[in-house]
């Protein structure tokens, strides 16, 4: 855990959060680096909303996407970042507008390619799950 | 094709677009139930970025979900409407703000379990490709 790395830096707010996180209403629970592990919430918005209102599966993968990609990046050092290579995410229930936690993890950190999965729960039941493959670079 | 199915109502202006669609800016350049195959555009906004500038990977991942589903939701009959189940995508380049071009088709057509994929292009260059499982439902 370096403090001077993007992800840190964002948190003790130091640089910008990315828009993407701020258009899916992202709040970090509990991060812990030493854990590989995180908890997020999210802001599941009408905006989001298929045509029978619930959320699309898309913004749930976003949110997939962005429950496992903070759960990396805390664990980087200063001009490392991580890009995903693959997403594979399974719905397992329909998600309807409102809150939604993420929890996610690293299966395992290589110094270049890393497995990553979490899952979006909303009111105690996991309406996805998913896994990625992710792939550390060096500015 | 029906055009009395909800994706015909949609395009003939009898049903509201779904709001995640108007969140991706979707627009269709091409349908083909008879062959199963989809061209859309997306617009690629500010707001889906990560801290680099680039579209963060899922929302790419939501604009595969929304070439892919009216891919199949063209050939629904009244009644009908299509879940997925399962989502996975690779990413192949960054994308950046803009216009991004979706080209969807339906693998197999059962009954009910139907495999779908696509890709999405930006200047010509495929950015991301995705496979999926729906399965077609009746209300």
């Amino acid at each position: 855990m370096n403090r001077d790395a993007l992800f840190w830096r964002i948190q003790d707010g130091k640089s910008p959060p990315p828009a993407a996180a701020t258009t899916l209403g992202i709040f970090f629970r509990a991060v812990s680096p030493e854990d590989g592990a995180i908890e997020v919430e999210f802001d599941g918005k009408p905006e989001f909303t298929n045509h029978v209102g619930y959320i699309q599966g898309g913004f749930l993968a976003a949110m997939l996407d962005d429950t496992m990609g903070p759960a990396l990046a805390a664990t980087l050092d200063a001009g490392e970042f991580a890009v995903t290579l693959n997403l594979n995410v399974s719905f397992a229930r329909p998600a309807k507008v409102g809150k939604l936690q993420g929890k996610g993890r690293i299966l395992k950190r290589g110094k270049e390619v890393c497995f990553l999965a979490a899952e979006l729960f909303q009111e105690g039941e996991m309406v996805a799950a998913a896994t990625a493959t992710a792939i550390i670079r060096r500015a």
